[in-house]
């Protein structure tokens, strides 16, 4: 049985999603692609159908599952007709805007789940399908290093995009590690602070501060760092160390080949997340279409996971706006 | 469209290949298996028809592309019977015991290249579609380092197959340097030599003298070195450093994650090729069914690699033969 | 011109200055040891004198300068004798037992560079020496990389001695960062934050929590983190990234050579800090050395930077007794 | 007691001694400089005697030992000049011009050990004191990874000598690894082969072929490789894999620090061979010292070691000559 899958918004992450799931992804195909410029669907539709309407892409007859890469603004109503539509659902992070959006989706994710038995709903935290983290989180649940102690992240981008501010580098940005570290230790986020490191780079515009630091606790004790840099300029880096009792275990930048050149020897960085998330992406898609093909429920983060990560990075912005106090979180669950 | 792909023995290797074309490769699906074990065809069929007779496979109706991964033995008869049912073959390495079988497929190749346009034969030197060695290749292509001088291989596995002889490690293990240097370089190889290293490992039974060093001129002039050593103990490892007139580029072992633990910082080796290769493997299927699905020809290693291996290996065998003299290679041909 | 030392304490470090001044220090020779272990102060003396009195030593005539190495509650009455005998004195951090001892030396010390126009102190921040941080600090200085932004420190090893509490954690061993951190940035602390970790590792005793968490900011507005763990297990380790504007560069753990063994490649962490730093005790003296030979002034840290430390130290206890909070340091001066 | 050291020959390499002598060895003094040019030798001598003539030097009542340091082809006569007065000699390699006039010096050395009991020469092999390759050697010695079978070794410069030839790049460059190589296993070098590499890089003049590659076969068995690349443009680079029965160990290249920067991820390299072998220099002058001190005779490479290296590089020189094959050495002996 083949997956029809249909994309909304074909953007930078879409247009990836819909040539995946076009090429390269077992069991699936493409039956179309939403997007409010026709002229974009029409680029990367690969032989599906193209609409400008979201919705009549998820009333489709040929569209079994929907994924959702349009902006931001978008996710929570289509997230929410895919599910009245009784259709899988993959939304981009974030699941919504904020969180009390992402709680109605949760709530309609509960309904769908107290009356099928399974949640139609999957969250695009694609670094839970990377290989690294995927090892990180498994180390840990093994306990071959003993219980965890602190985290330490460092995420840093080339260049901060137009208008980024110090709230949307933790609502975009930063939300992954809001959630990655709470996955990998099996414990929600509890408490969060964001210290103000001054001045920040010249690179980065108006009263954006970067690069960025903050604290998170989970509610299993564990103390985790996180740098934020997004205008590190020496390339797109994500860096996690778990400190355990009997040692530690970091993710090892990828790269395939070293140089030696100009006095120097050398690994590249990629210049964004793509190349870097690629088999992320690609993995989480395939696990994504085997389960909607098995019956089996989904397989990626939860709207309660997506909710978890909006409620952390409201606490981190309110922690910012006290000028660095540990703020609680409210109403993080297990998802 | 689907293309139906039936495999011919499920061993190691041709498990893994059913598997990924059951569940990971886009437009592919898995219509039988072949294989002498009936049992073993049952294990790793995934819903699609099981036969003890190749050939039975190759005729099957519902089976567009055949791969090949039974007992080396087998492959020059089923690859013949494969292309006279007018069905696109990949062959797993060797393309067949020697040279003289390899050349018969090659002469039939050329005979459907002549009637159709098209070859319908890849032979599977998955290293082609490995990132690391893509990489290389593009590298030297582009020539951002200047003219390739030297290139230094080392290949390494934990133990050695029982029974393996001096003779075998050459055809099944340097088999995939004999090929891929030409491939990386662009240039046949035309000459090589087989050092005798002294007696060797401990762990090398019998007259198997472990590790061997071996020498390999293309006919462009470009020196290659290649230590193999089948029982290296310490992991699997695949290196390659490419020495250029402006510097260097070498494979970087990959490895998700780095450990401090006892007293040191390491990264793991896999224990086998499997691990090192699943991309590798994985891109090569893609990029095998996209070409059939589109009609645009083999993107594999051709045919005539695959003779060019064969009588490159039977060189050296003839150069460990005369002590280690250089010994010329006759008929290779650009593919 | 040979300088003859006199070396008090001959401990673990007390022995190494010891031997090194007895055979690898040019222009130098060890005049005498001075212990109160009589037995212990012969098997470091290397021909020259013994005594179980430090003051004895300090006023020898066949003594030049002297370095002290004895418990740290003595370092504060020996310092101000050297000082008053009008001989070049070397104290192993930490300079006194707290920060009112270490500002009466300051004072004399001061009074000394008032009446000679040089200082006869010089304090063993060894880092200074080491060529890891000096490069830290030249690139920092140079700009290569524009301004400096954050700097991570993370300082572990193996096991903590016994009876190691929080605040001995913070005086002796995370001592090393709050001057270096300083020292590397050209800024002195201005205030330090010790954050809660939790629990933490069972191999620690009592009331110890380890690993502690810091974050130190400078005048200048650069806040560092110190990760500090002393019962990391996995090996003595000291690394450091400064990030600026334009990149980062960071310590690398040094490693004569590298092994791939047993499923693993990796390489070696000493077993505490003497190997580590080893070539920066033996630069620190032979700096010292030439010094003294060419009456050049102190070219170690000086007596105001060990009361920097120690003030800063003090700041951060009082953070930890605060449960956290940011604490200004008072009275730290750019030395 | 302070040796009293007279240096010869203050060029690149006898500037470095005659400062460390000066400055960073203990126990040792600058006792004076030879040099043809004495503007030369005056900025060298740090105090010492300055004078043009070498043999001056030798006798002058001051010298208690001698450093050689002047070109090549001075260092016979002035080694047997050094020994005929009684004095502790350090030569730089080579130790002769060719073999023979290595053999006069080996054959006044064995008179002198015969008549004392002790040797007066060492030869300047400093690789021996370079902490990686004694980390190596013991590594070997102690037979933690059992039986060495190979060993890889790669020389590379950023730019040859002008006039270099293939000739002199063996007897000047290469002869570090014919002697190491031996020095390490605990076994002379029995025959070698000089591979053709081809037309080689175009950075290298006239008929010097580079990169060159050689082979080196112990008289115990084991099979050494050597990639000698004087042009090979990104920096100066000394590694060396030693393989066993149970996994290898390798050369790590010193780099104190680590950069992010411009899209890499990088160390540096040295332009030459003075940083890389900085310490190698410094220990092997202060372990003559001592051993000069101590009366234990000579730690350094012996004239015969100087001898081997002569007579392998000859032999090499030869294989060359005769395109490839192997050759002999004759006359090596364990020194």
């Amino acid at each position: 049985m083949t997956i029809r899958v249909g994309v909304i918004g074909v953007g930078i992450m879409g247009a990836d999603h819909a040539r995946n799931i076009a090429h390269n992804i077992g069991g699936a195909s493409l039956a179309g692609v939403a997007d409010i410029d026709a002229a974009c669907a029409a680029e990367h539709s690969y032989g599906g159908f193209i609409t400008v309407d979201a919705l009549e892409l998820i009333g489709h007859p040929d569209v079994d599952a929907v994924i959702i890469a349009s902006h931001d603004s978008t996710h929570a109503e289509l997230v929410l007709a895919a599910m009245a539509a009784d259709k899988p659902v993959l939304c981009e992070k974030p699941l919504a805007r904020n969180a009390a959006d992402s709680r109605r989706i949760v709530e309609a994710d509960l309904e769908v789940r107290a009356r099928t038995g399974k949640s139609l709903l999957g969250v695009g935290f694609m670094r839970r399908f990377d290989p690294g983290h995927v090892r990180l989180r498994r180390t840990i649940e093994e306990g071959e290093l003993g219980r965890v102690l602190m985290v330490h992240c460092i995420s840093r981008n080339v260049s901060s995009a137009p208008g980024t501010s110090n709230e949307s580098a933790i609502m975009n940005s930063a939300i992954h590690e809001l959630d990655s570290v709470a996955w990998m230790i099996g414990s929600p986020i509890a408490e969060v602070a964001w210290i103000p490191v001054g001045a920040g780079s010249v690179h980065a515009a108006g009263s954006f501060q970067d690069p960025a630091f903050m604290m998170l606790r989970t509610a299993s004790g564990v103390l985790a760092t996180l740098e934020l840099y997004l205008n590190a300029r020496h390339g797109y880096s994500t860096q996690c160390e778990v400190v355990c009792e009997e040692g530690t275990v970091s993710l090892r930048e990828p790269a395939e080949v070293e140089f030696n050149e100009g006095g120097k020897n050398f690994v590249e960085y990629p210049a964004d997340w793509r190349p870097r998330f690629a088999e992320a992406y690609r993995n989480e898609l395939q696990a994504w279409i085997h389960a909607i093909a098995d019956g089996t429920g989904n397989p990626l983060a939860s709207g309660q996971d997506g909710l978890n990560a909006a409620l952390v990075g409201e606490a981190m912005v309110e922690s910012m706006r006290r000028g660095g106090a540990f703020v609680s979180v409210q109403g993080a669950l297990v998802g």
